[in-house]
């Protein structure tokens, strides 16, 4: 069932199961309540929890407990995710210590960086290993998903490591989109890119 | 003409604009040089120029320097924009402390919390300003864009306050979707949903 999902709709998977997680104190919740909690309508929560086969009761509406299970299931959040990061700057080093990752089941298991005063360092109970290790580091830790935190020139050469090394899912942080595979699948999160959207939004209201 | 253009061709005007940056030392850039640059093919490049207005020589392709000014009015990245970031634990602090913005025309020009210990501090010639001093701030400092990195459970009295502020772009990292009126443009950055992505795409491939 889980093919037929589109990735777009996924997102909103990802806001219901946290609106179910707000109401884990009551057994049932409507579609109205979920629709509250996540800032959509309750005709797309219904057509999108009947689409994933979750019907609720007339009058009382989804069992909570059970729609979790059944959304944490798509979402393949009902177990823990080894993540590896690379590049400890500023920005490696907030995502290292966010705990809305660990929450979600993303653990971050080896983080790396190539300068020599980083190396060693302790960032939340993991150790900045030298980039060089890499390779062996997500083999051994059965890393899944890896998230870079470096600047745009050093990307293509990271991800084409990262590609034989195995790894299929990549956050990357870098104003840039490196070129992969067609069975790779990379989330560019581009910062920049996001306030030019909302300068664009102000332009036009100018 | 800016009007006419959909939203979601902004994040590729900007990644065009980083394309001619890195081209600043040619005259003319063609539409495939462009188009290996950002990752897009340049069919897409040659149609979404000639829709802003612009066409290249045959032979030659688009001449970098007015293209580059172009492409910056239309994005209202051709000015510096005021922002103010709410909330300064890791995310925001590394935020606070990420260069992109600057370089894109995006100045952090106020910084704010509610932890005593934190008010006072500055980082990167930023003093962190107490919460309260939201508004008055605001006003005084022209600021346009506001960045929330602050618990999900304080975004939307947060939002209603910058609303009543006059602000009416804003980038928010929280992992909920505040409710805002339709005249306001808020973006959601929620960093554990784009590893649910991820891992919803590892999970398909189980």
């Amino acid at each position: 069932m889980n093919k037929k999902i589109p990735l777009v709709t996924v997102p909103r998977i990802s806001l219901y199961y946290r609106a179910l997680l707000e109401s884990r104190h009551k057994d049932y919740i409507s579609s109205e309540e979920i629709a509250y909690l996540t800032g959509f309508n309750s005709a797309q929560v219904r057509k999108d929890l009947a689409y994933f086969g979750q019907f609720g009761t007339p009058g009382k509406g989804y069992k909570v407990e059970s729609l979790k299970k059944a959304l944490l299931s798509i979402l393949g959040t009902d177990r823990i995710w080894n993540v590896a990061l690379v590049g400890v700057g500023n920005l490696g080093s907030a995502l290292l210590s966010y705990k809305g990752f660990e929450e979600q089941g993303f653990k971050i298991v080896a983080a790396f960086d190539k300068d020599m005063r980083k190396i060693g360092k302790v960032i939340r109970q993991v150790k900045i290993q030298d980039i060089k290790d890499l390779e062996d580091t997500i083999h051994k830790k059965n890393i899944k998903i890896v998230i870079l935190a470096i600047p745009a020139k050093h990307v293509q050469a990271i991800v084409d490591r990262l590609i034989k090394g195995g790894i299929k899912a990549i956050l990357n942080f870098a104003p840039i989109r490196p070129k992969i595979p067609s069975d790779i699948h990379i989330l560019n999160i581009d910062l920049s890119i996001e306030l030019e959207r909302l300068a664009y939004f102000l332009n036009k209201l100018r």
